[in-house]
């Protein structure tokens, strides 16, 4: 049974949700192979629609799916409302994607009687794909997140592996979707969920999925792609895994805009008691007395939360002990705790360039929570080969006076590095919030994600559960309707 | 050493190529790095001008290069410099691809001043890339390939790791390579070569590689996909491996075109010896005496010829056993043998539908060289379930009479099938023969590819060395060029 739990007082919240059991998880899978074909041949039109009628009604849910996670999350009512606002403009991002048709990804080339055959390139969905949703959006990247919205709209079942922190939520959350889909004419099987580790890992193990999405930590995520790779018939694994996220704070922004950026900071690191894969956990700032001060007094006047589970406030409190254990770090501030047993309590410490290049990569080490180092540096010339150094993270930002030549200088030298290792490169801004949008890119070189070249958040989402194929020498009337000479890939209804 | 022999004697072919050294596989990585950043940073239209100068040298050596590689691999010199001529118009595909400019997937979301930031979305290159030559194609799955092409034109460093079976060739193709491309201005270290099995495998392990090209063998492929798995940092590997590409006579076709499809069949499975990853490994036909017969005769009349090495050759032996040694299986024809001691000999094997599937996964092995393998059938009904269990091929090729209604609903059904496991989907067509062209995809479902969604040939080859990376809200000013609002991607120089 899986037992979900108020983050506030740590006791039981609600009735425990059953484990699938092996005959469930295959059955499951089952459904979802035989309705592949059928959603594969719904046209995108019509997907779209469906993705459209599941974000209403999930819309018309909102307050009582919100409240529901409030209870086993302590997000707090306002976020996870916003937040069940964000999945259904996945949803209806993804309908427009449909609808836009770029993701077919059609190529034409025409036989040009000299051995050139005509050659004509389509996109076809997967299969079935697995979606591991992850604790910390419970909406936008759980049951009713951006893997299972950017699936359905390629035209693959989705299979989502609930997380333990929200049995109850994500129950909820499917049945809404799944009434929805029913009720806009989707396949039945197109949409299914299994609850626990192990009805998890059968999933992934079972002849007919075709690919699995995951966002969540490392050791989680590395573990499920070694199931996907040992595989008889391996199968792709995106996950979306830790990530530092390195802000750095170049002189003329420190001088001329201390506070703002103090206060930045601190908000992006407690925002949702610091549990993102975007929080900024390593600051590079300049040794500027200024600058540390406002640092120091924003972090003490910032507010901890309840974490998630007990297990990620024990994660985080070991990890500050293993960051504090360090001879040349040294505390900041300290915010004030939050409410609860498994508070975490914002902590940010200091150290200096040369002793956090030293200490690398431990000190680079993800520390899930509230948890935040800042690295004073004198030069911003000494910034590059430190940063170089960090590995793969989902974002990198930037903060600059434009005004500033000697700001723009070294932003456009730290730019060039971030370019290289992360997947967002930002400017005056923090790491966390990623807009859901046609050109956004949510990805990073590994450690950050284990396939760089795709994202999971934004249109491109939608890229990692399609395949191409060709069709060479067809006579139009058996080529694919949006494949036929002077048609185009997507016809309206 | 490495001692290429003369496949048509089995002799040793000119004198031994040195294996390269660790210290000297580390060497080229450390300069393909440092020639990285150089390489991105050129515009796209120089790359382009790049690589048609590479071309251009290629030409104008294609005689003595053809001539050369035919004392390797005993493929002939017509092939050969039809050969050096299809790899030169890749690297002149990737100079337009260079011009098109779509490779850059760029990608704007303008601020809407409701909280979606300005995303500007483009992709760089990976960086230094590993290309594992084949053998059965000297230039154009080698050093002069389509990998290089590709990598290159991505603005990635290029190592390649020579085939054993034709060290002379790579040598002198790779100095023609290296001369074309400092003469054009390319940076030093952006183009290297290393040989010996263990450098290949020293290479893929350097901390400074970013990604691997392969075409070869399953078992080769899997175990550098391994490797390349097990790094401290993984990269991606995009390995071409073995297919045995199914070909379907449907009942009409055979009535009206017995002749033309027997030979058709023939030539294709014979063509140099046998040795495509594209041969027709499994012919599906009617139970039909005639078109039988015409098989029979054909592949009687077939030409053998020697295969590329003493290992190839053995392995064909023994596959060719191995099949005829099955209770079910039963001799249909058999051609000339070729010449010298590793000569494959054309042989063609006959079984039931009901056989060969009782006979799954075995008698759908791939045999490398000119063996096949022809299923009869009864109904073309029976054949979707059979189709169906084959696994990924790189082809699937339909032969239908589209005049016959019955014909035309048949191949509907096998299409649906190969459009799912399958790369490219053939009309009355055989799998041989893979246009270089800006629609083409030559991949397909594992174990034909350790990674379906990619392509080895045609434009979107380019797409295995990109990674995308998107900048959120710089000032015009400090954007790349590309995306700055107003400008186009590529701007002509």
């Amino acid at each position: 049974m899986i037992q979900g739990y108020d983050p506030r007082t740590g006791r039981p919240a609600g009735e425990p949700v059953a484990e699938t059991s092996d005959a469930g998880v295959d059955e499951l899978v089952t459904a979802a192979a035989a309705a592949a074909r059928a959603w594969e041949m719904t046209s995108p039109f019509t997907r779209a629609e469906v993705l459209t009628a599941v974000a209403a009604a999930l819309d018309e849910h909102s307050a009582e799916l919100a409240e529901l996670a409030d209870t086993e999350t302590a997000l707090g009512a306002a976020r996870l409302t916003g937040e069940v606002a964000r999945s259904t403009g996945q949803l209806r991002l993804f309908a427009e994607v449909l609808h836009d048709g770029g993701f077919l990804d059609v190529a034409v080339t025409e036989a040009d009687g000299a051995g050139t055959p005509d050659l004509r390139r389509i996109s076809r969905p997967v299969g079935p794909v697995a979606v591991f949703a992850a604790s910390n959006f419970p909406f936008a990247f759980s049951v009713a997140g951006g893997d299972t919205a950017s699936a359905l709209a390629a035209g693959c079942p989705v299979i989502v592996k609930a997380h333990e922190g929200h049995p109850r939520t994500s129950v909820a959350t499917g049945a809404v979707i799944a009434r929805a889909l029913a009720d806009a004419g989707a396949p039945a099987g197109v949409f299914g969920m299994v609850y626990g580790v192990q009805a998890g890992a059968r999933l992934l193990r079972h002849p007919a999925l075709a690919a699995a999405g995951f966002t969540g930590s490392a050791r989680g995520g590395l573990a499920l792609q070694r199931i996907c790779a040992g595989r008889e018939v391996p199968i792709p694994f995106f996950g979306e895994l830790g990530s530092v996220n390195p802000v750095v704070i170049l002189p003329g922004a420190a001088a001329s805009r201390a506070q703002e950026i103090a206060a930045g900071y601190a908000g992006s690191l407690t925002l949702g008691a610091g549990q993102f894969c975007t929080n900024p956990g390593l600051l590079f700032v300049p040794e500027d007395e200024g600058l540390l001060d406002a640092i120091a007094a924003a972090v003490t006047a910032s507010q901890g939360g309840p974490m998630l589970s007990e297990r990620i406030h024990d994660g985080f409190e070991a990890a500050v002990r293993e960051l504090a254990s360090c001879a040349a770090v040294k505390p900041l501030a300290t915010g004030h705790p939050g409410e609860g047993p498994w508070s975490a309590t914002p902590q940010v410490f200091h150290v200096g360039l040369d002793e956090f290049a030293a200490g690398l990569p431990g000190l680079a080490t993800e520390r899930f929570g509230p948890a935040g180092l800042v690295i004073g540096y004198r030069d911003p010339g000494e910034l590059v080969a430190v940063l170089a150094g960090l590995g793969g993270n989902l974002a990198g930002c930037i903060h600059l006076d434009s005004a500033r030549e000697q700001d723009r200088a070294a932003a456009t030298r730290v730019m060039e590095v971030f370019s290289h290792t992360t997947g967002r490169v930002v400017c005056n801004g923090w790491p966390t919030g990623v807009a859901v949008a046609w050109a956004q890119h949510h990805g990073g070189p590994w450690p950050a994600t284990t396939a760089p070249a795709y994202t999971s958040v934004g249109a491109a989402a939608i890229r990692r559960w399609l395949v191409p194929v060709v069709y060479q020498n067809w006579p139009p009337i058996l080529l694919p309707s949006g494949l036929r000479p002077g048609s185009r890939p997507l016809m309206a209804p």
